[in-house]
């Protein structure tokens, strides 16, 4: 496969900085170079051998790169391909991690890029904890990589990156990007936005001289986990995948809407049996996958 | 502390079973009788040496019994109390161990007991596993343990309840009923519905060739892990802390509504600031219950 020569990894987090350590595991990447907007992070990337070297300047950065990888919250990306631009070498191929794939792939497709190829990503891997010092090489081992091709996309290129993400351990898969929007606004950003709904929910109740949080056991604390994300990464999706996402929230208002009424009702019926139901997913799936 | 001679337990399940076991290591009951409908979990507890012997009668299991623990679920308890009074002798202790209190608690006051002693309580404590063969004299360590007698509740039994779970390894804590329902509603009761529609939506939302689950991370095994509860133990709390429980729903709902709005109206500094919110409070509070 393709071994990328000079590597620019724009925002060297848990999935930047993860990629740079699988990439350079089994040889893929022979250069790379953290690019960030300040040098703190990328400083100490650069300590614990994640990365060669680091630039805070975007153009030097990716100057001369076979690969530009962006991996910094999915506001910033279309900002970032539209500057980096002038400064790219003829064949350079640009790829993101980013959550959010339609208005990305969307307004690339409209910059008409010549010479310069971009394939949209989507690892689905990650925890809620952040920051290159969270980033170990097998994060990607046994998970599922989204890519979202679409018409435009150089088909040499999405080939270099589907083999980039096998190589890592990854099963590809290649999806329209709307509807990795849906899929995702369903199995990851509902969830999060209920989590952190739940969690400041409960903190307001939390009026008394004794805490609720005292009489919470261990399902508060697994319900809520994700609520523990990080706040600028998920304001930046829940915006990207704003209509897709408030439409998967109104439906799930109302199937919470109607588990209240039969509880409302007293259906013992139909309460036992959406709460088997439950049982069944969750055990026979969630768990399975 | 007092050691009672004989213990019938109705219901040897995960927090039935888990007492007995864990009573007996401290030498706190000398002879236990498993109460069950059927035979079935019953003589897997007494072959697992949870319990000494069985009984598929009330009347017979309860007969000489000093102290009765009635661990089923919560629906069941007032109509086994009811059942039971007859065939219990002077001086007999009841208590329970359902998730819900108000109800339970008004109504034995009702009964104005004489020389027979109701002691409600909650252990908070439990998994998402369920039967005899779930227990395990461990569980209750370091737990909380909430009881809640009512102005017609008897100072001795008070003390000899609180004294068995203190013996056991948790910390009880005395509670108005109705406060109890209100703060496990909120803590407990009211993740489980969400966790439970949470999941049939998405099952729901799953018309797709390519299952949507496929493109779930750990973050959805674990907000939904609750979902896989005991059905029917769980319709049961839901109903009888109904009143409670759906005001809190709504009042769940309207933080819900408000934080969707805040991404249809693209209010960043909302967002960001009740994502913050959250954050703080999942890791420095409910991270270190």
């Amino acid at each position: 496969m393709t071994v990328f020569k000079k590597v620019a990894i724009i925002g060297v987090g848990l999935i930047g900085g993860s990629l740079a350590l699988a990439a350079r595991e089994i040889g893929v990447f022979n250069y790379i170079i953290g690019i960030g907007r300040t040098p703190n992070n990328i400083q100490k990337a650069k300590a614990l051998g994640v990365i060669d070297d680091y630039s805070v300047d975007l153009a030097q950065g990716v100057n001369d790169a076979d690969l530009v990888i962006i991996a910094t919250p999915v506001c910033t990306i279309i900002p970032l391909i539209e500057e980096m631009l002038p400064y790219l070498k003829k064949g350079a191929i640009i790829t993101d991690v980013g959550s959010v794939k339609e208005k990305i792939i969307n307004r690339v497709d409209r910059l008409n890029l010549s010479e310069i190829y971009f394939v949209g990503g989507h690892p689905i891997a990650g925890t809620e904890k952040s920051g290159a010092e969270a980033a170990f090489a097998g994060l990607f081992k046994g998970k599922k990589c989204c890519l979202t091709p679409s018409k435009q996309t150089n088909a040499a290129a999405l080939k270099k990156i589907t083999d980039l993400w096998t190589a890592v351990g990854s099963e590809v898969i290649l999806m329209e990007s709307t509807a990795h929007d849906r899929t995702l606004g369903a199995v990851s950003h509902l969830p999060h936005v209920i989590a952190f709904s739940l969690v400041n929910f409960l903190k307001n109740m939390d009026q008394s001289s004794k805490s609720i949080f005292d009489f919470s056991a261990g399902g508060l604390k697994d319900i809520t986990r994700i609520a523990a994300s990080h706040p600028v990464m998920w304001h930046d999706i829940t915006l990207m995948n704003r209509t897709q996402l408030v439409d998967i929230i109104e439906s799930y208002q109302e199937e919470l809407n109607s588990f209240k009424n039969l509880i409302r009702m007293k259906d013992s019926n139909r309460l036992v049996k959406k709460m088997e139901e439950a049982r069944n997913t969750q055990r026979n799936i969630i768990q399975k996958t």
